[in-house]
């Protein structure tokens, strides 16, 4: 007797996930899916609690010896992300001294400001914290913020007049010719011994997901967009802009920035990249 | 010359403001969506900088002098509302002393939980606290918390084991014979020479706009059911759960809750209820 039908899946309602998850049950996927907030699943996911879930890159460099990646998926972009932007009044070199407001949704995305302003900008004291006031109420008031995800979408859609945006996927990708990883597809090892099947049949079931979405994105983004606040048009160019993919040049991204963390005391350790086999 | 070509109207990317927005500009409202989280929006009406906004009760309660309501609309529950849940692993009578999670997004809420704690079940000694950790990471570790909005909804169809769930609007309910106010619609006092037939027809805009999708429920909650991380039935279920009506008896109900927030502290002075004309 099994205690489990079959693999827990993470289910993050944010836009761009939806590209995984829309069609993978009719390709065959049988388990169960989690829906939480990336924080929530992050934690679930070190607790063995949840066998599988897209979770931060940086969340992997914290506990990798937990998990091994799922081969070929990712949440990357090569070149502007669109969804992970830093808003200032002023240029990034000007930004000397000053203290960025963040949220505490997103280890990826701060640690890639943190690394972009000490080894591009060679700036070693620009600060951040998290403010008891929302991100955006800050960036109206043109003070200098990062924001994430379907939020940081829609500010830039309706960019507050003397602010500038500045699109950390684009930074890193013209200073290292690289695409930037925000996101992999973590297994908890406990898990391995239990369901190889599974594990083995999931990359083609997230790839044939993502082909059959792509060929028809309007259906989809349509009721998506309205959810989100967003028209349907920023969501198919986001869906887009986004690239799925995890090749050689993703891996070397994901190399060089935990060096960097490490470089910068963000990491005690440069963790490996372990792979389901 | 006119400033602006229209109202600015507060949009809230939840569920639960779907009713109001799906139809609107086909019944011919003519101003901007400006899209945020709701105290992005607070803040933003408050300071004028929003024309007119769905905000919760308290912050009216809190800056009522500012404000107008809009006469007839409301978000409101008559009995259950489903997304404003108190998660325990016991009874609400047995969480003396104990303190309870909360998030940072609801003044409305968890004033509402404070007053049920101490008028009705007589219970002085339970505090609560905005926890570092995600609340769904708290109860599913079994301790009590409130939880709101989308994140309740989904919570709730997949309850913790060892978890019980108490709702907010029953519970005043069931005390109270009245529906709970969640959110008036409220007018910023400076708007009101600048659009005054605008102003006008919005509350016919906004009757017709949730007849149009009440008639016909499921193809907008198909799409939005994705983004939200539910499934189509639970966003239609809690559409027609939800009352968005404000008669005499949501009056009658938001002041016996300003009264009871005035006796226990919660507010300085009991607020009139001021009517657009």
């Amino acid at each position: 007797m099994e205690l489990s039908a079959g693999l827990t899946l993470g289910y993050i309602p944010y836009l761009n996930c939806i590209p995984f998850f829309h069609h993978l049950k009719e390709n065959g996927f049988h388990g169960e899916f989690i829906t939480g907030v990336p924080s929530e699943l992050n934690q679930m996911l070190q607790q063995g609690r949840l066998d599988v879930s897209p979770s931060s890159s940086f969340e992997y460099a914290r506990n990798w010896k937990k998990y091994l990646l799922l081969p070929g998926h990712s949440i990357s972009s090569f070149g502007r992300v669109k969804s992970v932007l830093l808003f200032s009044p002023v240029d990034l070199s000007e930004l000397s001294g000053r203290e960025i407001s963040i949220t505490g949704e997103s280890a990826t995305s701060i640690n890639l400001l943190r690394i972009i302003f000490r080894e591009f900008y060679n700036l070693h004291n620009v600060t951040d914290t998290v403010p008891d006031l929302p991100i955006e109420t800050l960036i109206r008031e043109r003070k200098p913020a990062l924001l994430i995800g379907d939020r940081a979408l829609r500010l830039a859609g309706q960019l507050p007049s003397g602010m500038q945006v500045f699109d950390l996927g684009e930074i890193w990708y013209q200073q290292t010719g690289l695409p930037f990883v925000f996101a992999l597809w973590m297994i908890h090892r406990n898990v391995l011994d239990r369901f190889p099947l599974e594990l083995a049949a999931l990359g083609e079931q997230l790839q044939k997901s993502q082909r059959q979405l792509m060929a028809d994105l309007y259906p989809v983004a349509k009721g998506v967009a309205e959810a989100a606040g967003l028209d349907i048009e920023t969501v198919v160019n986001y869906w887009k802009t986004i690239d799925y993919q995890l090749e050689a040049e993703h891996l070397q991204s994901l190399q060089l920035f935990f060096e960097l963390c490490v470089k910068y005391n963000l990491l005690d350790e440069k963790p490996e990249l372990n792979f389901l086999q």
